[in-house]
């Protein structure tokens, strides 16, 4: 693509290394910009470096924080006794957006990938028996709930953690797998069906 | 949607303001810049907010330029007895990557369309005029190719434009309409279809 300005090939440059924008979507997004007021320009900048530069990560849960200790790690609010564990950041906000969880989370930041050069190592498990072992007699932790991708390393990452935690006596739960609400019996694909015939639990109306 | 960090929130609805993006797409996107280096933030943000503040208009075609005048209006390569008149900026990239054009550019910067209150008077006419008035002798405008938008807003200014140069003996053309090459004629709307029967040219194979 032939560019008439200089600054307009940085920017699209630019723009289209962010993940599934192309050169095409990323000109039309530099256009736009172009049309509009200095300011929204200046405004989307601003926020994107403030948020690269000042961004912190909770210490305990691994979270995206304002502070050292995230909002729901600092809230006396929420269940102490149960621990969440995720892949990463998002499933966070996704669990939060259920409302159905009120206890705290782990991010381990990966799962476990010998493909891609991931072991347990560069993943945030260590802390993770940390906060089990230093959990205080008044707030022990007395369940992890694993919530992990239903992938090969997700299952593997998964086996790691139950193995380490068997041994400290804790409650270890995973995200129920089965059809999805809605879901058609018809376009679900065989091994999920399979596994939620050998996984059904009993019928209990409301 | 929660957000973790006020940051996140605050670059994730900046970024949520750019057409087509929402605000999930907007929170891949900031997560994806957490995980790169502190750089690529960096320069992302710069080259957006240098183009918004440093791009030029060409004074002459009114296109994107890194001078008052843009490459393709100072380049004695170009013919410059013709001029594309097109509605915006893309359109002269996409005619530029044909490479099948050498002649000049006019942005006219939109269409005549009441419903949206542009009238003849926001859009690039009267430069336009002006410029064809102005050919000198030796570089004389013969020729305006009208590649507007196959639309009644581009029409009604294809044919207002058509209307004020024809009192100057200027010859006006207009891009071909029609099925586009490797189009089936069985999806092709019948409008097209038939204007296409309508404009049918003498068959001629080279």
């Amino acid at each position: 693509m032939n560019f008439p300005s200089k600054l307009i090939e940085d920017a699209v440059n630019e723009i289209s290394r962010l993940p599934g924008i192309g050169k095409k979507t990323a000109l039309r997004l530099a256009l736009h910009l172009l049309k509009q007021k200095e300011s929204v320009s200046e405004s989307l900048s601003q926020a994107i470096l403030k948020m690269r530069t000042e961004v912190k990560y909770c210490t305990i849960c691994h979270n995206i924080s304002d502070a050292d200790i995230c909002g729901i790690c600092a809230s006396n609010k929420r269940d102490r006794s149960i621990i969440c564990v995720v892949e990463e950041i998002p499933d966070v906000l996704a669990i939060e957006n259920t409302a159905q969880y009120n206890g705290l989370y782990h991010v381990l930041g990966g799962v476990i990938s010998p493909m891609h050069g991931v072991g347990p190592d560069e993943l945030k498990i260590a802390s993770l028996m940390k906060r089990v072992e230093e959990s205080s007699e008044n707030s022990k932790v007395s369940e992890v709930i694993l919530a992990l991708p239903a992938t090969m390393e997700g299952d593997t990452t998964a086996f790691y953690i139950t193995r380490m935690l068997a041994a400290k006596g804790i409650k270890v739960s995973t995200i129920a797998r089965g059809i999805p609400i809605g879901g058609e019996l018809e376009f679900t694909d065989e091994v999920t069906l399979g596994r939620s015939i050998l996984t059904r639990v009993n019928y209990s109306p409301e």
